[in-house]
């Protein structure tokens, strides 16, 4: 059974479908400005500084979350979701600060470029450009760094780590992907199966973003479909999804996946979840167990 | 001469001005989406942590800013502007955070009852719930605390020192208002001479604004209306507001019948500066300068 304080995001949701529903043809600025409230879902993390810092691979300025007490040479890279074309470090920042905290360590959230005006890979690109400046302007060892991402974020916390060994950089230490979104070939059977449960994705907002974001890339370009790429030799994954959401699948594929390339990987399904529940990080318990299961797992991979 | 920094709120004002434009009889829901993006003027304050907390006159949390160093037991109290209608303690809290750190305390931020549901007096009566519960509940000195607030929120920095006044409540220590809105009868004559220079408010949003705060109320209502209110033995005010809007006359008035009242007013016109331009705050020096001006003045005001 799904917690109360759960509710919220089914609550959110059906409130952004209502103001969806009353304006037709919504347009696209005022659109991305709805998905902005999804920080609302979380608390304030306490005892947490921000600072916004010019990076490369940045559009406007990224955001540090930097728990007091935390190491600041232990990174967690963290590209926000929002179909490739919406939200921001902003939206995201409370989230991530919680999933820093559980970790013990600083997140940072760059503000890579978006669709449509800038399709894939526009977007790896951009991780790339930030994953270097940690590692060379920062000093941050690739051995202290981990990747993350919810929903389109979750697919570059992957695929930048399928180019960053495409480049030859060393790779970092984990790759964490909250309700990734990688079946860009829409083959996961809980896009049918949940279609019903999930209250935020449907099949034609799946289908629109990933038209803005491949525009004519094939939908099993590695590089954007990690379901089709060789994961062998990648760090240990940790991924989620909620049981109920239409994107389950694609965890689930991926982690298979990867389990079949030898990588080390863990999945948990959350019974009665939505997509990127972990949004309700402080508030609801499902979200605030994943992300403490995280920071424990992200603190034995990110090594000493 | 306006600093360079200081274009990124009339280039903000403008893309709103243009979406609304391009969104005739755009859903109220949206438009507050979009007055939340505000805070996108300010930068992160650094060295200082946030937390929700539940209390008495706040609808959803209120946010405590708490700049690390700072006394915890002195506290601005600000009333968040966006016309008692829009806006939240989130699209603030990094303009607040800077003004906690300015004056080496922690604000708490209410988030009020709002306009159409709520019109007046029921944001007054938050504000006094707000405060008893900052005096009894937390144990802060009224020596202690200063409310301040932008353009509504400005209002009720006043307004709700007039009603504690009524209540035979200890006052406040000071009152900061940042390009207060408290000319409800529009007699300001900046109302017609900045109407070409300002690049945010306009004469029919002004109207709007009042008529569904005040519905049936009186325009000259002194607990609405400041203007109209005897202000003697108020405590210590800071006004400010930018040259070229069309609310520098709210400010310029107020401060003119205050100092009349024998109230110790400091009064601040920035030159070329547009409606509640200290939300630039950490960017463009002009916000930068009067938010030192005003922790400096309210050091002086919060006894030790």
């Amino acid at each position: 059974m799904p917690s109360v304080e759960s509710q919220a995001q089914v609550d959110l949701s059906k409130a952004i479908a209502e103001i969806r529903a009353s304006n037709p043809n919504l347009d696209p600025v005022l659109n991305g400005l709805i998905l902005e409230e999804w920080h609302r879902l979380a608390s304030e993390p306490t005892n947490l500084t921000y600072e916004d810092v010019q990076c490369p691979g940045s559009v406007r300025p990224a955001i540090w979350c930097k728990p007091l007490l935390a190491s600041s040479s232990h990174v967690i890279l963290y590209f926000h979701g929002g179909g490739f074309s919406a939200c921001s470090p902003s939206s995201h920042r409370k989230m991530a600060g919680h999933l820093a905290k559980a970790a013990g360590c600083y997140t940072l959230l760059p503000d890579y470029r978006r669709t449509p005006e800038h399709p894939f890979p526009a977007q790896i690109e951009d991780a790339i450009a930030t994953y270097q400046w940690l590692l060379k302007d920062q000093g941050i060892s690739n051995h202290h760094i981990a990747t993350a991402g919810d929903s389109a974020g979750g697919n570059l916390a992957v695929t930048s780590v399928l180019k960053m060994r495409e480049l030859g950089l060393p790779l970092p230490s984990a790759i964490v992907g909250l309700s990734p979104h990688v079946d860009m070939g829409e083959i996961g059977k809980s896009l049918d199966t949940n279609a019903q449960t999930d209250v935020l994705v449907t099949r034609s907002s799946v289908r629109r973003m990933t038209t803005s974001y491949l525009r004519d890339t094939p939908r099993d370009n590695p590089l954007a479909n990690p379901l089709h790429a060789d994961l062998s030799g990648l760090p240990p994954m940790y991924l989620c999804a909620g049981s109920v959401e239409m994107l389950r699948d694609d965890a689930v594929m991926l982690a298979d996946r990867a389990k079949r390339a030898d990588v080390d990987v863990e999945l948990e399904i959350s019974e009665g979840m939505q997509h990127v529940y972990t949004f309700m990080a402080g508030k609801a318990p499902e979200a605030i167990n994943t992300i403490n299961d995280i920071g424990r797992w992200l603190k034995n991979r990110l090594q000493e």
